[in-house]
């Protein structure tokens, strides 16, 4: 089932460098890892923010929750999810 | 050049449906020959709403207002844009 | 899965009320069909608004796109849809 | 009566995880204690956010307000109450 | 039980004047009536605008909705409900 | 004349609970000064939230100013003011 | 006492050009008696918009809501009242 | 003095083809001599909308609004004034 | 020229009590050298807020941008500023 | 390509004064360098804000995100971006 989740990253002032890196280290090697295995199917960077907007393709919504909280970065982000679903007009079978 | 594009749908109360069921048409073959094209990337549609969200691959912004503006339901549409772009840990090259 | 759904009516002013009950009627018959299908599982009214709030156990986005934009009171309806699942601390196993 | 409550829990960057910790199973204990006595009727998480989705079954406004205020993530809390009664297509008697 | 209402009325342009007049005397009436019950128990107008702030104490929210939805002028309001407590400094025992 | 105030308390994270306290009995014994003399002539609470809904009774648009500005919890209000006047349809010639 | 007092006019699209001509010319009429009477302190229109900013000076809140309420063009208008009180660090002792 | 503009255009459904495209020829005629008066700066279109976004060099306050509510299509617009500076930053000593 | 400017003051928790005093005497000192030089034209206070409503007669943008950040007060002002002009009905000539 | 930009910049009290001139007098050289190349085109200040309006000629979305993310102040920005395109009427070939 696909997911249209937006996550905008809030770095509060007065956070340790060394730390914030780390965490990005981390979230970038597990959305590899999510990219790979086909959940995570799509991201952009919003221009001009600190946000990605992305396309979860995933079981069902308890999977989505358990993803998208173990994120390295999850408690620095605003998550929005919208549900969607394939449109009748697409002429692509797996546009996902 | 990628956009995320958000399209909501109103149909005004009193709309003639033969009409708007010929605009529907239209709209699909106009949506399905620019998807060919690769222009209109992917579509999703909002569960539970009239509205798709939908990427944009565009030679440069003209292009794009010149693609939504001439759509045949564009009159019943609230629009909205947001420049995007590719992300540095995709791994995917092509992710468009 | 779990959705919460809020639906707001909006009556247009000099709708036909005829044509308005007759909707009203086909709503009813076809929210008790569904929630003896168990995929409507709760409904509450908001108090003091034509509105309510819903719970709906579907197997997929799609089913529950199709099931929201096919009720009778669709086209007056604006609607939300939120992705839920099951809080773990809850002692009922089938908590839905 | 009914009454729909979502809560919105804001950690501020810099609490000692030990005492959330603390807080969090007396938190779990509390509610379990409440949906024991059938107060706390439903509780289902919302998607990616650290947010619940709740329906109380209380005696009066004052039972809920008592409720609500001395739960111990209380002061971690965005609460919103809204007011709720049975829909009258309802098949379910006791569908609260 | 008491609830904070707000009652905001829209009149449509082309609302025939005449049929508007029998609704506001057929909603004063009510409004009476339900004074003098002591269910509608405070009720003032926002200086400047076509809304008043009201208190209903009422036995549970079902009676609160049925009032409230039959009012005369229901159909061009605008509804809010809050649910209020006493307040435990209170000195007026019967403040309500 | 009679206004419409809305307080919405925010107690902020790491505040002294000690010198809170000290505020909260100030802030009471005030507020009882004001009710017995009828300037604060109704307070509720707003379920589920630290705040509340009050009506004053003031002289003028200073008094009401003077009264809210010095309250002891003011710095930790949010304070809204809705100018309310007597509603004609009352039955209770000293309804305020 | 004084209150700022917003204005926007919203010409409904089919109004009769001539009947808004004639409420316009009335409006004009009425303002100017206002503010000979000093009611009407001050008037400055929002540029670019077909809204003013209005001061007025008035006994208490119902000659207020009578005046606002009785202006020609009121059912065209939405109005914000916010109440005000003299500065104290002013020179002018009658800055009103 | 410098002023950002930026105008919505909204066509109400219904609205007469033949005059509408007389007031866009219009209102392109009168954009074009005062962008040749050089007071309509700059202009340009916002991708996917019916709107533009101007700077606007004009005399005074005055000369703004009478410009932009003598506009062909100002009954269809929703206008939004914000008043700029120079930036001191700056090198291009005439950069308007 | 003319300008609405709304500035709505706020003091972090913690700031230092004598040095707020401090820069509320410099404030209200420039408030008055202004009111004085007839730039600052009017104040007035907004009834339970930290906030003031003020209109200002400047020579152009960039003196009030000047006059609005050299306030003592700046840094914990959010501030608003609408353009206005002189309204065609008003018979004061002088009515700034 | 044409974008429109809003920077609106927020210093946290506390900031070490010190280096936040520093991190002004990097943004302001860094400005100069993207004006002088006719990538920062226009820049405005908002009045009574610390925020500007700000136009960009870039060659693709990924340019802008590079140059706004890398600016000297961004951890203290709140930017918009809202793509723009060249208005048909405009009679200036190169009006950027």
């Amino acid at each position: 089932m696909l997911f249209h989740v937006t996550m905008d990253v809030h770095v509060p002032h007065g956070c340790d460098p060394v730390r914030f890196e780390q965490l990005k280290a981390a979230e970038k090697a597990r959305f590899q890892q999510l990219q790979r295995d086909g959940t995570w199917r799509h991201i952009w960077r919003v221009v001009g923010r600190y946000s990605n907007v992305s396309i979860f393709d995933v079981e069902d919504n308890a999977q989505l929750h358990d993803l998208l909280t173990s994120l390295p970065l999850y408690p620095f982000m605003e998550v929005k999810v919208t549900a969607l679903c394939r449109h009748p007009s697409s002429l692509h079978d797996d546009d996902r």
